[in-house]
């Protein structure tokens, strides 16, 4: 399978068409950026160890009955996906509090939620990815009502599945952001990543962040923190 | 029924005991502020205007079935209700787009909106009364889940009177803010007021605005239009 035509290039990731007009190539990119693209940096080694931790969850959770739009890896940093339209919804799910959370609403940094709180935010730069609720999603054309239902509903029990499974791995799943898509015949997938970039992950004994917070807030040991989360996965 | 301890002093009203546990006296005020508290002036006669207008409204919804705080009226300025423990939740309906949702998401002013956008702010100044959706109410202890689909419900059944009502007085009611509270017996009832300044109100032949917004955009004849719309709330 050949890349053709770029369709995307996002902060972390590029998108091309191949000659089947179901499938797409996404490749990986070292490239980081945070606080809506004001701090820019390179993680190295990170577009292949995002690449190869979301092709090993992805394939967990089509296990667990979870669509998605992974089908195979191609090289270290590519992986051959489904063709879909991506949802311009950022998808959170938070277990503990933690980041954007303890600054926009009174919550303090690692409080426990006795019940995950699940955000939508549009994913729209020129307005700061605000959260918005399912009216708001509905009125701008984002989503149906039927759509956003099918999303919270599949999210929820992504929750659920990632819980375990990182648990067993010595993980705390403070909180994360997927993505969806619609495929050309019409069914809902989960799209995007998962990964210490769009994770966060503290060590379940130390509490040691393993996850994007270290480029962020420069704690310094990023790259050990990935290669750590990756053989966590893979290992 | 006297006025004893002051409980509290808003930006346009004060709440004070009375000897009956069960009953609250509210004061409105002339005082104006907008843009949280960053513009304050004077709207001369608005708290006899929002008290005898709040009146009127909260009688009509009773009759048609919705639970208020309102007893009766005392004076022009005053009115006697329920004691109520408010949530605090702003309860904002909207029919058509204006004001802080064009300037939140992709929105233009005046846009008419398919469906009523429902929204949820956290009443508390220190963090700009932000948006938030049902997790994070129940997060913050704001509300039970049961309350929340309480409050939704009633306000849904409150915007379609309010717009009937309304445009028989040739108003169309493009948005509002209402809050709720709890009474000593635990019933949830509809509280604070319903007047110009919780309201957007846009004449339906010549699209005047005769509400708050002549005074946030500085577009002079405030007192004025607050008389209008006493006299076709009251007329």
């Amino acid at each position: 399978m050949q890349k053709l035509e770029q369709l995307y290039e996002g902060k972390a990731k590029k998108v091309f068409k191949t000659e089947d007009p179901d499938q797409f190539i996404i490749e990986y990119k070292d490239d980081a950026t945070a606080g809506n693209g004001e701090k820019k940096g390179t993680i190295v080694g990170k577009g292949v160890i995002n690449n190869k931790m979301t092709a090993t969850i992805f394939k967990m959770l089509e296990e667990k009955g979870i669509p998605t739009h992974f089908i195979e890896l191609l090289s270290d940093n590519e992986q051959l996906v489904k063709a879909v339209t991506i949802f311009p919804l950022e998808v959170i799910i938070r277990n503990t509090a933690a980041g954007s959370i303890c600054k926009r609403l009174p919550f303090e940094e690692g409080q426990a939620l006795e019940a995950p709180i699940f955000e939508f935010c549009y994913k729209n730069d020129d307005y700061g990815d605000p959260v918005i609720n399912d009216n708001h999603a509905t009125a701008l054309k984002l989503a149906t009502q039927e759509e956003l239902d099918a999303i919270r509903e599949m999210t929820m029990k992504i929750n659920e599945i990632l819980k375990a499974y990182f648990l067993e791995k010595g993980i705390n799943l403070i909180d994360f952001k997927i993505e969806f898509g619609k495929t050309n015949d019409g069914q809902i997938v989960l799209a995007d990543e998962i990964s210490p970039d769009t994770c966060r992950f503290w060590d379940v004994n130390t509490g040691e962040k393993l996850d994007k917070d270290r480029f962020r807030r420069d704690l310094g040991g990023i790259e050990e923190a990935y290669e750590e989360m990756l053989k966590r996965v893979n290992g």
